[in-house]
């Protein structure tokens, strides 16, 4: 082994100035605010105005019992529906605001939040009234609507199982019908299938809407969902048991339970018929015979709730980011530069390369999770309503729901650190916002599940076969094609065409291009999704090949898979910043944005660089350049740090943390 | 751009049985349990026996009123205490048990278990009786030992304030001192001086030991302690002020205050006068000359409290990973390799590489921990106290600390994650698990922090002058020094250099070794250290030879800092695994322990491959094979797994989780 060489290339001190001509722009808060919050500022607005009224509940959470505090969290919600906040998506015939993609914003913005607030939002308007909307057919939409829009009937949604949890269509609750009398028969069979962590089930649900396997005649038609009356007047109704969950890391204001059905009738008519019927004589008809792609056409228009989750999950991140961030710059410690001074916080290297590409992730997910809000609204108000449109969104949600959550948790973690032992009392927020945001990683849909299922999409093409398959049977359809064949159908191998063309040069096109242009960083981004999808679709052929079974191969591969399904997910979140950017007027609001954009390309780059190093794209000597200019892009982000994170337009109230953020030299101010 | 080339190397899906020849050991679960449990096994059934009596302890924090659990909480404290548990650490003649190394085991178990118990213990033994003990002289000894160890008396540690910080040497309360009275008088000058986040301060604590500059006709003489009384009967005395910290994320049955004094008196005798005196008339007196030397004794006698920390993050991990991998072999999840059933969890390759990396880190933090637990006992019982010895206990307690404590948090989300929704749900340990830990990475020192006074360490040399120098001064002196000289001081160079003789061949030395040599791995670890060290000198050196000031050259290379003494640390740990493996007799045990060792160092060579690429200590062939033999050994670890983490020992009664661990096909057992 030789003697460590000092190597120029990565030892160079730049001096503080390295940029000639650059010049800092100005961060002007309001027209950055009105660029994040873009076409839905108004429902923004009346979202912040709802939570800076209710800012006590942040509060009461500390001081009342966890039964006073579910009370009070419902009072509140009703209080919001009363504005018309939390009805946004419901058409305006039932009371709602007949615009799904203010719904989401309005949705996202609450994250700011008390998030038990947020979730029982989520539950009575997003799941329980989604179930209504989207499954039910006008009977249902009359007899229910307008009711739970108003917040006066709250329900509560039962799919999970404590057996089954993420395998939705192995659950185990069956609906049986009785022809004799025309009604369905609800059964929980054994304590596997008890629903489990159902919101608004332990106290305040009077209806449900329960998904079971439909069964007629002793026949089975996989899982469907009915309106199932629970409650009445506060009384639990006979043949049903609901029990607590029980204290919960957080969301202590849901009433989170558990529910048994033995053998519950209910009317033919509380089948939510929108894909299925069963007759009054018992003949079971639905225009999707594929029994797969049913259950999958169901589900499918719950996709809302992931969109929302993801939102919500990039909303609560910024709240952390702009407490630790206007702490950073207010707290002093250690005399660094100076004998006689401490040093702001915000000015170690370190402290900056912890916050900063943190800041511009978020807005990077911001943008993102705008695409997929828009195309949402365009899916469900019909104006671009197909198959495929349908799939690429379920799969866009998904994606963007793991990686907005992940964000979520990782940076509350990081902000909470970031403010040292301040940061653990809970008036400064972080408290609830770990514990609250923690089960986002795993409810409406595990992470890990959710990328197996952008893989499946990418492997199998969105449009064709994917949603009729089970692991198994992707892994032998897979096995059945020509990798080019699987490599071809991805949008990304057309990006990757187009890429050719636009930087020649062969093998070297990688140590060209500038690593400030938007095209390398995105041509690598889409190289890394293509070559992953690629090693996939081989690797489950070659083991298939040698006469394994597919489903051992699909757990071997199982981490390239999810490393696929992440890589295509950046690659989506990179395009629509870059492409947001690109779209703006010149100004210093682009230049700000710019700096923000190439920070998380080139630190996304960094944090998989050895992937492209050991797939021949970058040079060791390249991958410390962008090392190096990641830590040139903080500095440069540093003086705008404080106004970039203001431009979230988090509350004031929402930020408490009276020591944190109005500190002076000689105590709070 | 060339179209991905299909690679042999990686796309490679190895037979189930690559290895011929590798028989599967078996682990005896006690004879594993005896090789963690070590020289102190008996200590640590006293404190698992004591953790189970109390263990309903657990589900009282979920349902009292946090006044209530406080008392709890120090009602059981005391209990524990009876039994000698807890006074492990202090001489017999006081009532205790004369035996540090078993006051740092009995600590460490006892965070399998309420960590609101553990943090108390930790104030009132660990950091109150620490300075009484380390910092006082007999007559402190003989007025408070007895009644301390006994827990008859409750008391504080009162360091932190909250204008200050980690800077400890900063802060602001005066002890000035009257001659005509002979007392000091103890003062907050302003808010930002007063204590903050003090443990038993807000409920408990009869007396505090004061963190103070200590003034005698106005001449300051730095940080001294001072023995204070703060509580009477229950009252607050006259001078003392005290206000309640409030809800914290976590361990909220430790009553955590704010303590501000105006003018309370003391007799000369409450100082702390094991390294400074004042005499009566009004001189000071220290055998200590310098001041920041004597500042960094006095603090290095606390050395104790970070050894204990670090070894409670690692016992907080082992409950989390016994809870989920237990988990992982009892849940089903999708048809994945048969049409008829769900697969195990932990059969999925996710999965394994999810949860069995922690597993063997978590054997190897217990190494290293328990490696300097012993130093902590030789250094502390005079049997190898010098200079030198004690920098290098401080420097190795900082860098266990570190590791030890951020592995706990990152073990504890990722097991709660991978147990899904059941792990939100508080009954399942992971909601106090988390909540409660989370402070641990900033408590008794801020992990960043301890990084730098690590690299501090190395880079100005254990023996010399590090403890006299803040961080400018440091940065100056480095750049006065040969880059060589730092790198030749430092033990690293040397094993460095045996490593050369061990593996001649030049550059393509890491070529031929195999990956599983343990000589292979802790090569690559030391190489990265020194190459690191030695980056961070010729860095600072170089900005200081262009005339910036050496703070902001320190603020610049900061990241590189923090990543050296990590890489240290890393190395560190590393070596305490291969020892303990190396020494076992052969048989499956070490063969068991091998595997894990193998785990956890290719899996920490495999998270930084990236540096080992750029640094040319690694191609890109051999990188992917780390990749495949770390999922190779994951799946040669799964079979071993339970039994890996049963041998934690960890009491069934701090598992709970009745759900997640008895569950059954149909339900809960």
């Amino acid at each position: 082994m030789p003697t460590p060489v000092p190597e120029k290339s990565e030892d160079e001190v730049p001096a503080p100035t390295t940029d000639k001509g650059y010049r800092q722009p100005e961060v002007d808060v309001a027209a950055m605010r009105a660029v994040l919050d873009g076409h839905y500022a108004e429902v923004r607005d009346l979202v912040r105005a709802n939570l800076a009224e209710h800012a006590q509940i942040l509060r009461d959470e500390e001081k009342m019992t966890t039964a006073d505090f579910r009370e009070r969290v419902k009072d509140v919600v009703v209080m919001m529906a009363e504005t018309g906040q939390t009805g946004m998506g419901f058409p305006e015939a039932y009371g709602g605001g007949g615009d799904i993609g203010a719904s989401i914003a309005a949705f996202e913005t609450l994250a700011m939040g008390d998030l038990s607030v947020l979730v029982k939002v989520g539950v009575q308007f997003g799941l329980f009234g989604g179930a209504i909307l989207q499954l039910g057919t006008k009977t249902h939409h009359d007899a229910h609507l307008a009711d739970l829009v108003s917040g006066r009937t709250m329900g509560c949604f039962a799919m999970t199982e404590s057996g089954h949890g993420s395998n939705v269509q192995a659950l185990g609750t069956v609906a049986a019908y009785d022809t004799a009398t025309q009604e369905f028969v609800i059964t929980t069979p054994d304590d596997a299938s008890r629903k489990d962590y159902i919101g608004n089930a332990a106290a305040h649900a009077e209806l449900a809407a329960v998904f079971a396997q439909l069964e007629v005649d002793g026949e089975r038609h996989g899982v469907h969902a009915f309106v199932v009356p629970i409650r009445e007047g506060g009384r639990v109704l006979d043949g049903v048991r609901i029990e607590d969950c029980g204290p919960k890391m957080g969301l202590n204001g849901v009433d989170n339970g558990r529910i048994w059905f033995d053998g519950v009738r209910v009317p033919r008519t509380a089948l939510l018929n929108q894909f299925a019927e069963v007759t009054p004589e018992g003949r079971y008809l639905s225009p999707i015979d594929n029994p797969n792609k049913r259950f999958f056409t169901m589900l499918g228009t719950l996709v809302q709730g992931r969109v929302c989750v993801g939102g919500a999950g990039i909303n609560a991140a910024k709240v952390a980011l702009t407490i630790a961030t206007r702490y950073a710059v207010r707290r002093r410690q250690f005399e660094a530069t100076s004998p006689e001074e401490e040093q702001v916080l915000l000015d170690y290297g370190m402290h900056q390369r912890r916050l900063l590409p943190l800041v511009a992730r978020t807005y990077a997910l911001h943008f993102a999770q705008e695409v997929v809000a828009g195309q949402l609204h365009h899916v469900f108000s019909g104006e671009t309503d197909d198959e495929h449109g349908r799939r690429m969104l379920e799969s866009r949600a998904a994606a963007t729901k793991a990686l907005g959550t992940w964000h979520a948790t990782r940076t509350i973690q990081e902000c909470r650190e970031a403010c040292g032992g301040a940061g653990y009392i809970s008036e400064n927020r972080f408290a609830a916002l770990k514990a609250d945001t923690d089960v986002f990683t795993t409810f409406e849909g595990d992470n890990h599940v959710l990328l197996q299922l952008v893989a499946k999409g990418l492997l199998t093409d969105y449009a064709g076969e994917f949603e009729d398959m089970d692991q198994l049977g992707m892994a032998r359809f897979v096995a059945g094609l020509a990798v080019e064949t699987v490599v071809e159908r991805t949008s990304v191998h057309k990006l990757v065409q187009s890429v050719r063309d636009l930087l020649p040069g062969g093998d070297t096109w990688d140590q060209e291009a500038g690593l400030l242009d938007p095209n390398y960083q995105l041509a690598m981004l889409r190289f890394r999704e293509e070559h992953m999808i690629g090693g996939v679709a081989r690797r489950l052929k070659r083991g298939i090949d040698q006469g394994q079974n597919p489903g051992a191969v699909f757990s071997r591969v199982q981490d390239h898979v999810i490393a696929a399904a992440r890589a295509h997910s950046e690659r989506l979140v990179l395009e629509a910043f870059v492409a947001k950017t690109a779209a703006l007027p010149d100004g210093d609001l682009k230049v700000a944005l710019n700096l923000l954009c190439d920070l998380h390309a080139l630190s996304t780059i960094e944090a998989d660089r050895a992937w492209f190093m050991e797939h021949g794209r970058l040079s060791s000597a390249r991958s410390k350049a962008i090392s190096r200019e990641v830590g040139s892009l903080c500095r440069k982000v540093r003086p705008l740090a404080v106004d970039l994170v203001d431009a979230f337009g988090v509350p004031e109230e929402m930020l408490r943390s009276p020591e944190l953020l109005t500190w002076t030299e000689t105590g709070p101010a």
